[in-house]
């Protein structure tokens, strides 16, 4: 079968490849073996050192060049966006990748003539403004952000074409994702991997937001879990809605810094000092931190078993095991 | 001032074009009075004989022809769409006018330099699949139809262009509008006013639905009130969500022919012909009919008094006050 995906070079892109060719079994609700990866991005991603692995440069605000991407395509994951802050900075950007390219996408899939699978990565950005304490499966979507507006309206088309039988589309709305590898980046929540990841490499990381802030997150590794598993899922599953909630753990940034600790010791967790940012602390406490993600459970999702299992995982996957 | 109305060929477009220059007093919220009005649509409406209008030729799907259509608007009214079951049959038709119309229209007004008002008629088929009993102002939209998929991804943009201040939108879902004049069309619900206007006009109907349907209904009058109401509320008022659920009145089927007899007389209500079609009773009982419209409500928008009320309206409006 063959597989693309876009927004490849991306931290998640670049680690669903990974684990897409790593597989020694079909993906489940697919009989057959991998045999094309592709993997899409502006700037195409390295070679991973695998035959089946094909990097491609694609712009997803052209319509042409994402046709024949996604030409013959199986099942695709939807990765590739400009992120929050970037997508409100640059509103047209945003709209053109975000909102375009997703069209884009659709339709290229629709006369493809496979009716292949698509997973969305769409996220919790979709919820925003006067939201109850705990946001539930049936929480109406009022962004509050370009990127949130951008998501809600892509879930939209994606259950349309889906309902139209163009497709056979899932969306699924990310938690945070923590801890990310690399550097830190512009959005809000960067603080969020910085101060488990650089304590973790010997360096201090400041930390933006008091200790009871709290904040709804996934690990890479279950969110690389929950692509595969989204993808399999028949559609009668998701019945007359095509987008879900992956679950998460809600944890606060104390209990974050206080994890590290448990298990890094105390020199390393000194290394995070807090220095409040109003405004950043502004905008995370705007986000939606307490969910009920039954859906998504009762679908087979799992959020990590406690921050522990995500520190640990870090420390494996990005360290080699190894603290600084 | 110049307002704009697109879709204004049509039965409501033409309604609010006389209402509006009808009008002795501006707008509420705008001090000054009306100097043009341009009333477009794919095929311009008739002219009106006020030298205030100007019918204008416009394809909503053409970017540019829109750019030339709203430059110095101060207000638009946002009718122009293709309906629920041609949007249905006629996919990109539906997208091409009810989404990258409305987008037109949005980045057209963007870079118009005003910031003006506009008015969005959304629908409640932004409703669908699996509702609770009442629908209230926080249920989450998760519709059936591609024309409520592209109603809700347009409200969803109007939202984030009146957030990033480029314009000042609202956007109202509209109920079931009865009594249409003119004649039936393909839509499912063209029944709801057929049965009323073709017996007060001498003709037999056929009402396709039990009587015990329930239905959520408003009136031309009511709606073409709540266009102008929607215009001259203060920003401030929708606080972050630009939609809102137009108060409607939800009227049993046997209800309806009830008030007709009622009004009319049994002659004319005998003219009503019960004939079950399973087909659109099934499209019909999966449209939601029970709202709390307390968001609407709250800001001055109003149902009918009754469904009589609704009648006398039309014999008024439409029928000269005779029934036939």
């Amino acid at each position: 079968m063959k597989i693309v995906i876009t927004g490849a070079a991306g931290f998640l892109g670049r680690k669903l490849s990974l684990a897409l060719l790593g597989r020694q079994t079909p993906l489940p609700g697919f009989d057959q073996p991998l045999t094309e990866l592709v993997g899409a991005d502006l700037v195409p991603p390295p070679d991973l050192g695998d035959r089946r692995f094909r990097p491609a440069a694609c712009d997803i605000g052209d319509a042409q060049a994402v046709r024949k991407l996604v030409a013959d395509a199986d099942l695709v994951f939807h990765l590739a966006a400009i992120v929050s802050a970037d997508a409100e900075a640059d509103f047209d950007r945003g709209m053109r990748v975000n909102l375009d390219g997703t069209r884009h996408l659709l339709e290229a899939l629709r006369h493809g003539g496979r009716r292949p699978r698509l997973v969305f990565a769409s996220s919790v950005a979709v919820y925003g403004g006067d939201l109850p304490e705990i946001i539930t499966d049936t929480t109406h979507l009022t962004p509050q952000t370009s990127y949130g507006s951008q998501k809600a309206a892509g879930e939209l088309l994606v259950n349309d074409y889906s309902r139209k039988g163009f497709l056979d589309g899932r969306s699924l709305r990310l938690p945070t994702i923590v801890v990310r590898a690399g550097r830190p980046n512009l959005a809000a929540s960067t603080f969020a991997s910085s101060i488990i990841r650089e304590p973790l490499a010997g360096e201090e990381a400041v930390c933006p937001v008091t200790p009871d802030t709290a904040m709804y997150l996934l690990s890479p590794r279950r969110v690389i879990e929950a692509f595969q598993h989204a993808a399999g899922l028949p559609a009668e599953t998701f019945g007359e809605w095509r987008s879900l909630v992956l679950p998460g753990l809600t944890v606060r940034v104390g209990e974050m810094v206080e994890t590290l600790r448990r298990v890094a010791g105390e020199a390393v967790a000194a290394r995070v000092r807090f220095v409040p940012d109003a405004r950043i602390q502004a905008i995370v406490d705007s986000w939606p931190a307490r969910f009920a993600p039954e859906r998504g459970l009762s679908m087979g999702f799992a959020a990590d078993a406690s921050f522990e299992e995500i520190v640990r995982a870090h420390i494996e996957d990005e360290l080699g095991g190894r603290i600084a």
